[in-house]
């Protein structure tokens, strides 16, 4: 969701609650002077402790070569408001415009890591690259989260989904079933 | 979702309209005379031709040695019905369990690979283990699809997406925005 948040940290082996649902994530890259924003949908967790995610960035898009230069990157839940200029980023390229400016989306430092947070996105994930050995076969990037951001509010934000062929999904409603879980299985 | 479904053959290049927006997915798994079903919320579309997707099932898991050995699986969108008996797949072992039986689901023969479909899942992909190059390091296996079976009916149907700590999102509404798409982003 697109707003202006006041964030808190989150434990980072705890991500899995905005990333496990599958919402299109905005990614954020920089080198030098470039800087770029790109968003996906090919992303997995991996893992709690590292708090690792994998992800999908193809070969021919500018944030490719600058990840594969940095070396890190930010991941973030994005825009529920599809309508919005700024749903529109994945279909231009930072090879030729500032994605910030053109969607109006204000960077900020980050804390551990080099490239921008986007401080309209509800959430901020600070990513190393952990593990490069599926990029040259797959385009897979395996990053370790350093660092995160939420907002508190709201809990469950309604986050976008793609399916392809310029349709999405809005996510729906939340139902909670602990009753039915092992303990082992909770948070606590 | 489950029901009683009537399926047809769905391209493998398009599976990433029902793996993409990121649900929960049924993976069956057999090997000799056992069998089993796993419920997975890691996973990511990886490719269009070859068609892949990649998951995590984690190490301890009854399917991790089904898997490994037979080297096959399927993967199929589940449940919405969180309520069900079914909803609670997740939480047993197969090492004890038929799953099949204990949760009423009905075992349909595959074209293509050994594992058994669900019948009462709205799609199933029959899959192969494609590279097991990251299931030591991470438990990640990358599957290709090789046969891929879906409803016509409901064409986005109403999935579950899981959030950690026993608390789910319903896939919501629909929207398309293929009008403000470059044509080479969508499929026709």
């Amino acid at each position: 969701m697109i707003g202006r948040y006041e964030k808190i940290d989150l434990p980072v082996s705890k991500v899995r609650r905005y990333l496990e649902p599958g919402p299109i994530v905005l990614v954020t890259s920089a080198f030098g002077k470039t800087r770029n924003i790109v968003t996906l949908g090919w992303h997995t967790v991996m893992g709690f402790t590292p708090s690792l995610v994998g992800c999908v960035i193809a070969a021919g898009n500018h944030s490719f070569e600058l990840v594969r230069a940095q070396r890190r990157m930010r991941d973030q839940p994005t825009d529920d408001e599809a309508d919005r200029p700024r749903g529109r980023i994945g279909n231009t390229t930072g090879a030729e415009t500032d994605k910030f400016a053109t969607f109006a989306l204000t960077p900020q430092k980050a804390q551990r890591v080099g490239a921008p947070l986007i401080r309209e996105c509800h959430a901020n994930f600070e990513c190393n690259l952990a593990d490069d050995i599926l990029v040259d076969k797959y385009n897979f990037f395996i990053f370790e989260v350093v660092k995160a951001h939420v907002a508190p509010s709201p809990g469950h934000p309604q986050t976008l989904h793609y399916t392809g062929d310029g349709v999405f999904m809005v996510a729906g409603k939340i139902i909670s079933r602990r009753s039915q879980f092992r303990s082992e299985l909770l948070d606590d």
